[in-house]
Order: C-alpha cells, then sequence, then structure tokens
C-alpha cells in the first residue's frame, strides 16, 4: 500500500483545467482512491505493452476493479513501431467496438509510446475523453506523461500525427523503476540532467551531489528528482501549452539528439543517450555561441553525463553531413532555418538559428566524421 | 469580383480565440484578400471534391495562386464514405510527404464532409494546424462549418472519431449554391428552420414569411438567413464549446432523425429530410412533454416544413423499434436514457430524457409502424 507520508502531488494549472502528477511508491496497488476522485463514470479502458502487462497491468486492472471499477486491460506489442496508425485504429475499434461513453476513461499505462499512443486515442474517440496517464518508464514519468503532447509516427517523421490533450490525472509510482531495464533507466537521467541546465542551477547542483545515488535508484532520492522534473514541465507547458515560445526550451539537446536518432535508425540508440549526446554538442556550440556559457560549465556537464552513465562521443563513422541533413527534416525547423537551444549559464537557456558552418565543429567535438 | 456592400461579417468569440465567418457573393474569386490576412506562411492546401473541383476549386485555386500564394489542390472522392480513417490517411500523406510547416493552412472546400474530414486532418497533423472552411453546400454554411466538429466515422457509428478544431476563417460565397443540386439545397432548409425553433422566435416567424423566395435561392433571403444561422450557433457555441450543455440545442429534430438516417441506412435519405422527420415527431413529443408546447404550434412548424419542400412523414414500412433502437446507439446516448430536445415556445428549448413509452406515439406521428 502507499505510504501517505512520501506521497508528492505536483498540480499543474493550465487554463480552465487543472491536474495532479501524484508521486509516490505503491500507487498501483492504491490507484483507485487517486483515479476515484477524477473519472466521471466507473469505466475504464487501461492500454498497456505486452512488457508492462505482468506484473503492473494486472495489479493495476485488480486494484481498479477491487473497489468497483469497471477497467479492462487492452495489451499492445511493445516497442516503437506500436506509435503508428494501425495501433491508433485498434483502441479506436476497441473504444467504439466496447461501447465506452463520452465519460469514459482511457489509462495510459506504460512508456512514452504508450502514453503518447493513447493519449492520441483519447484525444480523439469521441473528440475527446478522459486520459490518465500512468507511465512505468522513468523517460515517461520525467517528461512525456507530462505536458499533453500526444501522437503517433508517420513514414516522414517521428510524432508528425497527433493532438494537445491534457490528462485529467498523472499517477507515478516509483516502485515499477525497480523491474526497469538498467538501460532505460540510466537513458532517462539525460532528460533529468537537462532540467537542470535549462530551468533551474540549483537543481543541476542538486543532481550532480546525489547522481551516483539517483543512477542506484534510490528511492528518495529518486523521488525528489522525478517531482522536481515535473514541477519544471509543468510550470514551462503552463506558460507555453501550445509550443509558441518557451515550451522550446525542452528541446535542448534534442535539436542534434533526434538528428542523432534519424541517422542512427530509431531503436538503434536510446533517446536519453542521443539526447545525451545533443547535449554534449549543443553545449559545446553555446561556446561560440553565448558569451557567458564557459568551458568550465560545459566541461562539468560532460563530466556529469559521463557519471551517469551516458555517452559523450558518438560511435565511429557517424556522418556529420547526416545528422546535418536530418536536422532540416525535423518538425519543429520545417520551413525556415535550424533552431538550438544553448545554455548561456546554468539553469538559462536561449534559442536561436545557427548556420550549419557555426555547428559543424560541435559535431565534430562528439566525434562525427 | 465581390460585392462589399453585401458583405456580412459574423464574428466568433471563443476564449482566446477569435475568428469571423464572411458572406457574401464572389468570395471565391475574391478569397486571397480575406485568407491573406489570416494564414501564417504562403503555403496552402486546398482539399476538396471532385464534385467541387471543377469549378470551384480551380477558381480558388486560382485566386489565390494570382495573390502569390502556394496553394495546392487535393481532390478526394465525393460522398459520405469518404469520412473514413483511409481518406484521414490520405490527407495526413499529403501534408507530412509535401512537408507542410506548423504554419501552413488547410483549406476545407466542399460540404460537410470534407469539412469533417479535413478538419480532422488539420486538428491532427502536427497537432494541430490552421483551418480555414470554404462551405459549398448550403447544410455545411449553416451548419457543419461552424463550430468547431471536425471527425470522421466508424464502422460502429458516425462522427466516432474527431476533435474539436476551430477553423481560422469561415468564407461563404452564395454563389457556389447556384450549382447545388436542388434536393441538396432543400435538404438544407431543416436546419435553417430548426435555428428558429431552438434559439430566436423572430427569425422563425421571418423563415415562415419569406419561405418562398427561401426555397427559391433569392440571393437576399438566402444571405440573411445564412448569416443569422451562422450568428445563433456561433453564439451557441460561444457559450458551450465542448457540448457540456448549452450545446445539446443544436440536436432538436436530431434524435430522432439520426436514427432514421441509421434506419434508412446512410445515404438513403438526406441528412436534412430525416432531420425535417425528426423534428416533426420531437415537435409532437412536445404536445406531451411541454405544457407551453400546443397544437397550434406545432402545427405552424409542421406547415413550414411541408412548404420548404420536406418530409412530414416517413416512406412506408418503416419501424418504430428499430428508430427506438438506434436512438440508443447515438454517441450522445451512450450509458444513459436518451435526451430529446424539446421546444417550449418558439425560440425556447428544453433537454430531457424521455422513456420509449412515451415516445412511439410521436413516431407513429411520422408514419413508423
Amino acid at each position: 500500500m502507499a505510504n501517505d507520508d512520501q506521497l508528492r502531488c505536483v498540480k499543474v494549472a493550465l487554463p480552465g483545467r487543472e491536474y495532479d502528477i501524484i508521486i509516490g511508491t505503491g500507487n498501483l496497488t492504491s490507484a483507485a482512491s487517486h483515479v476515484g476522485t477524477v473519472i466521471r463514470s466507473r469505466r475504464l479502458l487501461i492500454a498497456c505493452d505486452e512488457n508492462v502487462e505482468e506484473p503492473h497491468g494486472s495489479i493495476l486492472r485488480s486494484s481498479l476493479a477491487a473497489e468497483g471499477l469497471d477497467a479492462e486491460l487492452m495489451v499492445l506489442p511493445a516497442g516503437e513501431q506500436t506509435k503508428h496508425v494501425t495501433f491508433l485504429q485498434a483502441i479506436w475499434d476497441r473504444l467504439a467496438g466496447g461501447r465506452y461513453g463520452r465519460d469514459s476513461a482511457l489509462v495510459a499505462l506504460g512508456g512514452g509510446v504508450i502514453g503518447d499512443l493513447a493519449g492520441f486515442g483519447a484525444a480523439s474517440y469521441l473528440r475527446g475523453i478522459d486520459l490518465i496517464q500512468v507511465p512505468t518508464s522513468l523517460l515517461a514519468m520525467v517528461d512525456s506523461s507530462v505536458g499533453g503532447k500526444t501522437g503517433i509516427n508517420h513514414a516522414a517523421g517521428k510524432n508528425l500525427l497527433g493532438a494537445f490533450w491534457q490528462p485529467k490525472l498523472v499517477l507515478i509510482d516509483c516502485d515499477v523503476l525497480k523491474t526497469l531495464p538498467r538501460e532505460e533507466y540510466v537513458s532517462a537521467l539525460a532528460e533529468i540532467i537537462k532540467y537542470g541546465i535549462i530551468y533551474d542551477a540549483v537543481f543541476f547542483d542538486w543532481v550532480e551531489k546525489n547522481i551516483v545515488n539517483l543512477a542506484d535508484g534510490s528511492p528518495p532520492e529518486l523521488q525528489h528528482a522525478i517531482a522536481r522534473c515535473c514541477e519544471i514541465k509543468a510550470d514551462v507547458v503552463r506558460q507555453d501549452e501550445r509550443e509558441g515560445g518557451l515550451r522550446e526550451i525542452l528541446n535542448f539537446g534534442h535539436t542534434v539528439g533526434h538528428a542523432i536518432e534519424n541517422v542512427a535508425g530509431y531503436g538503434a540508440i536510446k533517446h536519453g543517450e542521443a539526447v545525451a549526446l545533443g547535449m554534449v554538442a549543443e553545449s559545446h556550440l553555446a561556446l561560440t555561441m553565448q558569451p557567458g556559457w564557459d568551458k568550465a560549465r560545459h566541461e562539468r556537464l560532460v563530466a556529469l553525463i559521463a557519471r551517469s552513465g551516458l555517452p559523450t562521443m558518438l560511435a565511429d563513422g557517424v556522418s556529420k553531413d547526416a545528422i546535418l541533413q536530418s536536422s532540416k527534416s525535423d518538425k519543429k525547423a520545417r520551413q525556415g532555418a535550424v533552431r538550438y537551444v544553448l545554455p548561456r549559464e546554468f539553469g538559462i537557456v536561449e534559442t536561436m538559428s545557427v548556420s550549419d558552418e557555426a555547428v559543424i565543429p560541435s559535431l565534430k567535438s562528439i566525434g562525427a566524421v
């Protein structure tokens, strides 16, 4: 059962809507007490993938059923290829075929793939039903489950199709991280480090001091880091729900990172690993573009990334031209120059367009050829 | 060219967003002057169907191109079966394949099918791009192009998939109605009559007085009717964008009407014809449920529907049980009793749940067996 002393609650206040992110241990077992306060009918569909079905899906379903909620489980294949219109249609078919009503809720139990896919399913069924995010990966906990971005991939690019759709509740159970593969866990540390750089110098210092315990999954450090990252993301999203400006800062490390993922082929490199490399390259770029960002700061960031167990150099033979080319096809860059989020000091970043020529040395600095 | 003296503009003010509905003649030819003020880049994709491609698609495309806009035409099959995920995907493919950016716009040129489909395409590409509605049927002008509902059908029911997505502009050119098939035109008169019943007794009187000219397509009457219907719908939507309450009044005639469409099989009866029959049945139901709604009022409504050229009696042999059954599967009725919008007097309606037994005599009154 949940230890209420350890529950943390982050409030996300958006115009006309407010929802809670609840962080603790044992939350799957005690899910009904949290879910029950936000749902409008007793009917829920839980979407999860085959890796999460046991034990998490069964635990969540049983704990909801024990409190009289009518919760069914829909199990989807694991992996990025599930973020495809085929599986969006599978969710539509299940909801429509099961005659789920406008007041029913869809629960996304899983990592970013399930959260994005099921989120878009909830956004588009009956023009939008309630969505509850129950992230099971550290990356989803600190990033994709907060902020309302949902979507699927298209042959022409990642996340090209989707909607902004805010959840009614994000329920985070740190216990599920015990079964998360080590490399998935480490990968997410990149996003945690990112929040310090873009928004909170004090948090960056804290991560630096606590990186050993954090990388080991020590519960108190983990819970603090998740809560602080959610607070920061919620704060940014509150100010810029639909990505008109401030929200862009969340892309630190991602302009180069996404391009690296693209060049490597999705799945060949973890998202967090690509973001780690992207942060190293973009921090290097800031050395020439941002007068306040100096070598000492850059080296602190690189050292922290390395201590987290994340890469700071590309595998052999990755082409800088391919990375540059790919960065231009990112959906954020469509029509117009490629924009980079560059740190000025810890906790403060600025967004600017940078020419290819200026970027090349930074790509070389992470080993691109 | 447009005669500016005759341009009418209805402002739709929603929280944080405002858009114009511009009503006049020659608006396709002068489209660039209206479209140019709302778009964020020069790039537009015009979605239309094969019935509208010539001459309207070509006229619109040429007039936009003449002002330096980069407007391409995408031609889809005509008919309700186009509101299907297959064609949503075709729009996604065209936008993604053509590398349309976040600041590009999708123009929906057509009737309700194209407006709903392309609207959902705009809502879901890159999590939402600008949408411009250019309705070419009278029904789309007074109903579906205003209000932000977009969507496609699912095997389990109409409009089960979609999003609320408001246009940046609705551009109405009454000239296009000259080529609209007569039965399509007449069908839309049902919705025009509906607005008087649900919201505006003065407008009901006006329609009653002017029904001959209106049914003939006389320009001044037509333009007034379109503008007033858009004003009423915009007013209702402004107060209840996401259908939490007031917006329900727009469903007068539609609980029975949708069920009739369902039983007949979509396409076998025009939407407006089904709504006309639904209004007759629901007005009859109001005779017993609403003390203020008397026989004289009911007969005025039935007479106006008949004078419009719309049916007031079902074809032979339609089953009342099938209509009742179908009304329960409507998405609005999922989980819970079937709700009816019933007039209390001209311009004022109330929504209430009604038992099957109470509805049966009203279905018989329109000839159900």
